[in-house]
């Protein structure tokens, strides 16, 4: 088979999404920097591999993917033998409820997090002015995602139920920026949360990934 | 097997995308109606359905679920030998394109379309005033999504490909209030987009959608 390459940039969360799911599976793959710097990432043949010119991009031969979940989704599902199991094969209830947490992430968690993130960690390290309204009304949003995180987290140890999944690893990148951020309150005041994150950027795999920013 | 209950509001797009699945499988479901301006979706027993507190709610005996595109996804693989073939079985690959531009359109399409049609359906329905930088900004930024889109759909009739599947359908509710508002430009200046938005909005599935909130 074609070897896989993963074009991004150690510095994009969405890369680093990307890549927690190819060291969880323990698949080989080459990473293709991305100089974004230098925007390399809206050259023409970086828009050849993701019309939309952001990081991660995929390439398996003649198979080309882009949207970090869609690449998670595809390296979960294309090696399930292999690594950590990230879905939850077998009923069709389990499998809708694994989906239905995912829709979560993306469409709950997702927005009002990748906001604080980009306020409160991007702006500073880019020698930008954090806009305080915008930390208040997108701290507001997550805190009320978070409420619900720890009602079903006191259910079940992860978001889809008892194992580590897709679910929790799509969370990753922007809840280790948060953690490491004045947002980091939201999580530690709910009991429930802040164990789910400890354990889950404790993970060797998600390590890997903030090692590769030391190249 | 036990009767599958949909928990919505004709009026809410997010109902109005799982309502248009089924009636795209043409399978058997029972409507529930949820007042939500006499704040029927925030009350206890809509709660327990789901916990964000937003319409659509599925359920089937102990299944519940909730995220319109968890529901449709859901539906859509429970009855692939029903009505319309709404995924792309087959080879891994074309089923990865698929999830990919699902992807594509939860993270690009919809956040500036949602904020779209707030401004120039909603507030406007509901006597408030429309926010006119909001408008500008959100619609450059969906007429670079239109501007992929274009390119896409020049070269497959439909976005995963030459059938229409669940990735279009996800886009359905939004582009169909966006045509009825001065957004409609960006659709009518982009003559794939515009043959695309007028196929899918002409599916006899989406007219029954449509056709609820007569009653």
């Amino acid at each position: 088979m074609a070897v896989m390459k993963v074009h991004g940039n150690a510095m994009s969360t969405s890369t680093q999404r990307a890549l927690a799911c190819f060291y969880e599976k323990d698949v080989e793959f080459q990473f293709v920097n991305v100089n974004m710097g230098a925007g390399e990432h809206k050259s023409e043949s970086f828009l050849s591999l993701n019309p939309f010119g952001q990081v991660p991009a995929f390439e398996q031969g003649d198979l080309k993917l882009f949207e970090s979940r869609a690449i998670t989704q595809y390296i979960a599902q294309e090696y399930t033998d292999k690594g950590t199991q990230l879905l939850l094969p077998g009923s069709k209830e389990t499998m809708a409820v694994l989906q239905l947490w995912k829709e979560v992430e993306a469409h709950q968690f997702n927005p009002p997090s990748t906001k604080l993130v980009f306020e409160l960690h991007y702006k500073p390290l880019f020698g930008m002015a954090t806009d305080t309204a915008a930390v208040e009304e997108n701290e507001a949003a997550l805190a009320m995602v978070l409420d619900v995180y720890e009602a079903r987290l006191a259910e079940s140890k992860y978001l889809a139920g008892d194992h580590f999944t897709l679910v929790d690893l799509h969370h990753l990148p922007n809840a280790h920026y948060l953690m490491r951020s004045s947002a980091k309150k939201l999580f530690d005041s709910r009991p429930h949360v802040s164990a789910w994150v400890a354990d889950i950027t404790a993970r060797p795999a998600w390590s890997k990934v903030l090692d590769l920013q030391k190249h």
